[in-house]
């Protein structure tokens, strides 16, 4: 019978003897989040059944670092770079000219639609499995060029402590990113614990084919969805189909998300992420070229979100 | 300790003890299913971790009938002489006039073009929740034709059982279909416990906006998706992001699903139903309009793919 006291032992401990976020100080934010799960794991007035706790999670900045730019940017220049050998023409041809000399600031002015046509020339044309190899392979080497991490270092504690939780409490737990859905689905079951049906992102659209008698997808040159402002809460519909009670991001780009996920009936919460740690990370909100948050700053206070100043509410910055 | 010891007992109670298959005969079919599931379940060479277990099936002749047309056509059509007042055009316009003069044949007779011509007519404008809620409206009171039953009742009961199955052995089961996500979706949780989020198919374009200070999704008049035949692997690939090792449909329509699903590495398992029965359901395959099962039937055996005769193999058709 050891085993089985064991067991019982295991069953009858208080499942709030540990903190469940002890990267986060003991601030408005952490108490607000314990607060909400708690209610809605409760049976009350606030109950919610577990099919219906549904998380969303911007990726850039919310769960890991989006500066100097995104990090799926410097995979698509690193690309650009292996394969500038098979495309003389772009050696004269922007924004990719521009990546090759290595200014980087000229071949971000081109903006998204630069940044599409570097995403659909380096993307395309590889199958789904060469794709998700192609970003495997990069991030095992690839180091950040202010903090020399790797791109899957640069994940944030609090908020992996964040994802646990939620979990732990029966919630699903889903990634909706302006990023690439392909470029994030081959990691983030094992940086985020997120499997890849789980994640929602921009794309390119896809063919099937039988190619010397073996099936597979190809990534095909032409976009298919922005996952981006008012397209986030479309996406949240196409894959997910219901809202989700919890929305998580750090920019303006989730502000339709915070606002569609915060605006049903029940228990909502609403959270952004506020850069404001020079130090530890980087500050930036207004007027940053990436991740820009202004309207989200004014708007949190009357539509009850809670932002999080990292400077201030985080132990911890990077996963140890 | 008696409800340590109840638990004890519980926990040691052979799986085995129940047939998981009660409306199977114990035919080829089930071996296989039975065979399949013990072998990526058990520690071994062909054992498969539990998030790979994903399983996808089709809807309209997989897991409900389909005889004489699919059940969404019904539904559109119902639609159309709801909303004829608001169209008086429609008196004239095929393929809508032909659905008002109750000529079903030349209504079909436009073809996928005059369906979907239908469905964005009836559907779009509509926000996701009102569409929702009408198509559970609708549920709730339309009969079959043939049968008189309830739509929902005209689900398979094997399908069920084996979908119960392969869900208690780890599996992620997912609808793979045809016909319309948002269709689907608000009933597929209570009917086939697969929430909406494991639920793939053909779409309509939506945007996002707020109306009178309402968030809201929209449905728009332009397809967004057709997830048939080689639209289903692509659908897969968008939705899931990684291989189903199991795939069940009953058409030419899921040849692609079943191959994409087959031709991965390690154990594979592909079904086709096969309506054999006349008496009991519909029989039908190589001449049917809706349903069409002739490549499927011609390849299955050098494919390993188990044809399930319906009328030979199930004891019960539509779940009691």
């Amino acid at each position: 019978m050891r085993s089985l006291s064991l067991l019982f032992f295991a069953l009858a401990l208080p499942a709030a003897a540990a903190d469940p976020l002890p990267s986060w100080n003991d601030g408005a934010p952490k108490q607000a989040i314990l607060a909400f799960v708690g209610k809605v794991t409760k049976e009350g007035p606030d109950f919610v059944p577990p099919a219906e706790r549904i998380a969303v999670f911007d990726n850039d900045g919310c769960l890991w670092a989006e500066q100097p730019m995104y990090f799926q940017a410097f995979y698509i220049f690193d690309r650009i770079k292996e394969l500038a050998p098979q495309h003389p023409e772009w050696t004269t041809q922007e924004p990719f000219a521009s990546v090759l000399k290595g200014d980087i600031k000229s071949a971000l002015a081109s903006g998204e639609h630069g940044l599409l046509a570097m995403a659909a020339a380096t993307h395309a044309g590889l199958t789904s499995d060469e794709f998700a190899a192609s970003v495997i392979d990069w991030l095992a080497t690839a180091k950040h060029p202010v903090t020399g991490k790797a791109y899957t270092d640069m994940v944030y504690q609090p908020m992996l402590e964040l994802l646990d939780h939620l979990r732990a409490n029966g919630f699903k737990t889903f990634i909706v990113s302006g990023g690439g859905i392909d470029f994030i689905r081959p990691w983030a079951e094992r940086v985020y614990g997120i499997p890849p049906e789980q994640v929602i992102g921009s794309s390119l659209k896809a063919a099937y084919e039988v190619r010397d008698g073996k099936p597979v997808i190809i990534k095909l040159p032409e976009l298919n969805f922005i996952d981006d402002k008012a397209g986030k809460p479309v996406g949240i519909h196409q894959h997910i189909g219901r809202r989700p009670i919890f929305a998580a991001g750090n920019s303006d780009g989730d502000f339709q998300m915070l606002e569609w996920t915060t605006s049903g009936e029940g228990p909502r919460f609403g959270l952004l992420v506020h850069h404001t740690d020079a130090e530890r990370e980087f500050a930036y909100d207004r007027e940053s070229h990436v991740g820009k948050l202004s309207k989200g700053l004014d708007e949190a206070p009357a539509r009850g979100w809670t932002v999080v100043d990292m400077k201030g509410e985080w132990k911890t910055v990077y996963k140890p």
